[in-house]
């Protein structure tokens, strides 16, 4: 495979077209649509003024984050089930709402989110690859807006965020590492990855998984490499993003994290 | 209460703003945003080339409509709890998906559609009221934009929808009859209709509840004649739109209903 | 179709015979197996001396009315399914409970109601049409029975129901309007239509669904009109039984709903 | 205790009295209300002609027979939650419902069944003690009921009950060895035991537990030399009353199990 | 049937070998593996310092014991699902579930168990027949190692455990009353029985059933009978285990149970 | 830290002792108890001759591979609900049951596996960190064993294993790499890493993550060094306790996993 062969013509290294639409669900603390390529997730934060029962019953002190994953009825070309119609999720869904509360939870200083919730919801409006990872990506430019509402409003001292975080599909079609997958590519791929980077570049996920198929320490590190370097552009285009939707209220940003 | 009362400085037979985005979910067979004020609905229509299994199994012919409908865990004020964590739909939404999926089969031929079930998702984004209503308008559209996609690609020969159909709300707050109430309205209203028509005059469903009140006779009068009104317009603004949507590919559509 | 031409000899305008045996469930605090005809539903008043959980939880004050409703296995001519057997209720019977307990929650003053919840059970013993109405026009019965057991125990100071209410069948068959539908007219109507009214002659519900069809709006004064009619004579009925029930314990009525 | 001190007056050997009235529910196969005192049981047969899905896949021959029990909500003083709203079978209704599917089957020739599937369903009207005995008791009413049904329609062309099954409670109170139990001498009993023989004399179950208790083999004795003597007398009750019901149909009965 | 004719050459009134391990699960505050031939059961008996909710709500004094039951799915020859893949508990299990939880509690004085609440898992590793009734057995001696560590910690002032119990199963195979059934001798039992029993030789539970059959009088002696024999050499076996296990810490036993 | 500090006295790049016990569930086609320390768990590998309904629906040749992981409620030192008390599985173990049938499809030729279905099931005795890892690592060992029964019977003609497979976990815990973390550790832990590996020394799995913390490229590569190197020894481990194993029936093994 060459590396003009993918089928929407980028290089192994390159990102599909990243996009940003605030403000997508108004009842939301904080909402965005996030686009990678055709992949399209809604991603919603609210902020409730209380914690889970069991964090009340152990007199545990700080807040909570909660993330949940779905994927519209209308997302994919076969329709999909509803998990309501079903009566429950799905493992997939189940493994990926887990990985997205990890992921933001790693960036965010519960003690600093005084006795609140922060729910973040990912429902996948359109697939076509990495809806996982674009969830995560999705899910820090909400928390981040949701958490200026707070601020803003005196509800919330301090910024409870430590640092940006993104994530990014890697993998092997065809023994070649490619960076962000489309639909067909992850279809094909002998080697699936998802990594998930602060904007400071430390590791929050390494979740690389052989479906009927092995790869080698070399192989883990080439996509290790193209993962970092998708994860540096991918932290780039959030920092401008949310400078330019925070900049009226807030001035000047400093570091969006902190 | 006068004319000049409410909330939003419009008249009691006046609608919100009422617009409509096409392929807002591309993966389904045909898709809609619409939105009636600050109520906005994703409508997608799935058409699937196979009925379920109890037709199969009675040997009945033609073809099926099935509707689903679920709010947004981000849709409300109070972040609402998801179907799929609790397990099952609420009372609310189980009603809702029945009033949807009835509307819809009164203006579509069965048999005209052939072994395919036709699903239609109505997913609120946000709720200020109506959402009912907007679902049943705006899943019109996408079922009628889904009929295209296949009369088109030659899976159907007839349109089997036999005309249009759009819904909306009325109630009495305050002793006056008002039209396409919004969620303060609503949450005030001693008596709530939802009123679905079809594009030629047709009642489709009436449904008016007094809750915790009781309503007279001439009141009923008045909240059938001002959704009468609105659904007059309402009908014109989907058959605009669809006449704009539809036009590059089917030249003129006569009447789209039929 | 003539007038004379109903299965069972009835007018457009005549109601089926409508009967009531008072503690068929001596356990409950008020009960009732009332019939329309062939139609047979046993209705259970309970009341208990606390308010659930989410009232308590948010300093509700007064008392909460709550019905549930289920056809026995045996009711229908192929046997039914239990809910339990299935997990949960079908869509059908969701939207028939929610409706019991809305229209019984229009006459009844919650606030008088005391911290209790007053439970209505409506069980199917037979079905042949009009399984809803029937248990409307029970419950209200039940409820009654219910509250004088308490207003004679001293429970209760006042009667906290404001009017009588009742309920009837009507719809369309084969052009002509008839009321009180049993299950071979039901199964055949274009149009069928629920009313709920009290016995001051206010609208509760007015519910009229053309399913796989639609209707005039003069089809749905005649309708509206026929239903009013049988409305008055089911009230009728409802005070004389209730007049006799208890008078042995209550001396004079006056009005019985106040 | 003497004997004369049971609440009702009864010996300790005497039963309550014990009544069937048929037909309680006309869309039944066959259907009977039986009680034992103030226990009222509602127990209808439904005869399907299809066997279950896993006798079809594993081609076993014969029929099939299935019972299904539970308490309507208005049946015990505190009103008892439905399954369905909890979504399950509590343990003691699953246990109930085996042992009433069991004692049946004991006897009945399933061969002689064909390809039919025999419903009994038992629904607990009213609560007095004893509910599983009644129903035990009353399904074979319901079951024998159903069965004539079909020989009288020729789609039987032998009866397949081989035997009369009848079912009653007997336990230890203060020392003392009683028969059928009601609810307030089944609640201090400290030795609990429900016993089914079959017309013949036969058993076809013993279950005794001592909750929170234990038993010598003369108080096991004891209270099967009770049941025995009362089982006799309901066995005697079920023969008569049959008669009465199938006599107009088939003149004379001889053994009504065979 | 000779008596030399069982497949694994007992007499009819001989046990299978019977035998314990204790300590199987460390975690567990008593536990032990027990085996009845080929059939193999976990028991783990944990003690929490709480009581369950509704008996916090009552104000009940004293502890609770509650027991669960499942297959292993691999304990039997084709693959048994798993209760939590389908949801909920099969029938047989609560039933089995019950049976143990009532049986222990015969023996146990909750009130001097005190704000405690004794759980008892039984998992069968190998079934090979009578898995409730070597999970009873090996339950009591789960149970009594439990209590022996609280008694040691000083938790428990006194041993709440009034006698020992063990269970086992009896059954008619060609006419012939036979002790501790295995699985091929069960399967083709026309009765099966299980009975429990105290040490001191009191009656706990009598369960004997004829699915598909019927038994006499003097079956059920019989059975009674071989059982009872049966009982006496398992308390023996139960006594002489648990006087070696317990010795080390407590000197001198007395009476286990006292 | 240094490296004597740990709890056990083990060195960083220490594993902790493992052992394997063979047919601890004999109707299981091939199972094994696996320790990691205190960490034990039962290893089941079932064969149906059968694959699922979809591939069957679909066509799929081959056969098929499922994991199931559950906790014994006795396996922790409070006491764990069980899954089919709840309802349904936590997320943990629908995570955990995903990571063992990805991890054991990778080495395994699906279309050499015929119409079969191999069922892993790894239940955990006794917890005490790594019980996935473990799970995978005994996983193996039934599955080979369950391979050479139908190889020995003829059932296979192949063996369908292409390699063996292992999992360890690493972590950092105060700043340092440690290989095989018991639950003391696991708690600590500022990362937290499960590494699957073939025999061949090939990646199956890489799973990286830091709970409420983040890790740098070089830890990542400090961890995966131990890693490598501990499952080096394990796959020395499984092969030496194979070949005792298979010895008897296959005279030499050659390559275990070919």
């Amino acid at each position: 495979m060459s590396n003009s062969s993918r089928a929407d013509g980028r290089t192994p290294n390159q990102l599909r077209p990243i996009s940003f639409e605030a403000n997508i669900a108004p009842h939301a603390t904080g909402s965005v649509l996030v686009s990678f390529g055709h992949t399209r997730v809604i991603c919603g934060a609210t902020i409730e003024a209380r914690v889970p029962g069991w964090m009340r019953a152990q007199n545990v002190s700080g807040g909570w984050l909660t993330a949940e994953y779905s994927m519209l009825p209308y997302s994919t070309h076969d329709r999909k089930q509803r998990d309501s119609s079903r009566g429950k999720l799905d493992g997939r869904s189940v493994e990926i709402q887990r990985l997205i509360g990890r992921s933001l939870r790693a960036v965010i200083d519960l003690q600093k989110l005084g006795q609140h919730t922060l729910w973040l919801d990912c429902d996948v409006l359109q697939a076509d690859g990495g809806t996982r990872t674009a969830s995560i990506t999705g899910a820090y430019i909400a928390a981040r807006l949701a958490v200026q509402t707070l601020l803003d409003s005196g509800k919330l001292k301090e910024n409870p965020i430590k640092d940006s975080i993104g994530a990014v599909s890697v993998g092997i079609v065809d023994g070649v590492a490619l960076l962000d997958l489309p639909y067909t590519e992850d279809r094909d791929a002998e080697v699936d990855a998802n990594i998930v980077m602060t904007g400071g570049g430390q590791f929050v996920e390494v979740q690389s998984s052989g479906e009927e198929s092995t790869f080698s320490p070399d192989q883990l590190t080439a996509m290790l490499g193209l993962a970092t370097g998708g994860l540096k552009e991918i932290a780039a285009l959030q920092t401008a993003f949310l400078t330019k939707q925070l900049l009226g209220n807030i001035g000047s940003l400093g570091s969006l994290g902190s």
